[in-house]
């Protein structure tokens, strides 16, 4: 069985448990923390030396960093990889896009707000920064659902998962998902996906 | 023929030309800049709703955004990405680390401190922040290199092109590659590749 290394309250350790979810795939949890230091710890970092949650680990003791890299790894041979390789580019577009377009602000926004630890970097340079360019992500998100069900083609895909995990969250992070009702809709049409969990969720 | 849109002097856009230059594959290049507002404008919004370059058109009109995503498409079938399934996850790894804990940081502070126009930016609360998370990145780099000659498996992939691409350039933004010997080893391999031609270079 696999294993996923994760914090349970993150959204990119999220992404590849609620792949697993969804496709009925058994994985163990083994719960390794940013914010208590567990992350930065040797015996982790001999695992992944970025320091960083997820972190996959196969049944052979290879191992994926990167969320969006394990979605990747775990979706192939899954519904959610589409066919065509054109639709499979579009999906990596949309999974970049969450990494260096997305995350990088709403996440980080939330992660701001909601611990104390790091309250400390929460300077209002920052929150300005990353309300702006997180409300910039979630409005291009919202023109492009204006005409769609998912974000590639007609079914769901790992876009729509690594989309998810931040994006259901985003009032954490103080932006207003009311005024993005095409944003709203997909939610809900995510949450009700067959197999679907809530990021509390463990095995 | 495929065309790229893109910014001369951009690594992001870099990314795409460099596969082809390696790959001998002919391409149109039409200028964008984000810097006069070229990126913004109606005409290309039509185009790329993000508003970002580089962008991929392909002969039927097809369109595809982010570096990374276009590297991957214009990959495939090419020596640049392995045809083995862990190796290709891997690279995927390496290319969601660039935009997300590389790119964010090293390309960041380089257009603060190049660009006249994004000098207000230039705050010193981002100026410290960038250093810092661009250097843990080069660390990052450094440790995997010092026992490898590329970033996955035996040969270069799109991993070591799109890592390439602003880390070439990361003394223009303040950073310091002596301190990173095995990173500075890797460049000179990527620019001995055959067919390598240099950041100025447009067809």
């Amino acid at each position: 069985m696999i294993t996923i290394h994760g914090m349970a309250d993150s959204g990119n350790c999220y992404k590849p448990r609620l792949l697993c979810a969804l496709t009925g795939r058994p994985f163990r949890h083994i719960e390794v923390s940013m914010l208590d230091g567990g992350t930065k710890q040797p015996a982790f970092l001999a695992l992944n030396p970025a320091g960083q949650v997820p972190l996959l680990e196969l049944e052979d003791g290879r191992r994926l960093a990167e969320s969006d890299a394990i979605l990747w790894h775990l979706g192939q041979d899954t519904p959610f990889v589409p066919a065509d390789p054109f639709e499979r580019s579009q999906m990596l577009q949309w999974m970049f896009f969450e990494q260096n377009g997305h995350e990088m602000h709403i996440a980080a926004r939330r992660s701001l707000l909601v611990y104390a630890e790091r309250r400390s970097a929460a300077t209002p340079e920052r929150l300005e920064m990353t309300l702006q360019r997180g409300t910039a992500a979630l409005g291009i998100m919202e023109a492009h659902l204006e005409t769609r069900r998912f974000f590639v083609g007609e079914a769901p895909s790992l876009a729509d998962i690594a989309l998810f995990a931040y994006t259901h969250i985003a009032d954490e992070g103080g932006f207003d998902l009311s005024a993005f009702p095409a944003v709203t809709a997909w939610l809900t049409r995510i949450v009700e996906l067959p197999g679907f969990r809530p990021m509390t969720w463990l095995p």
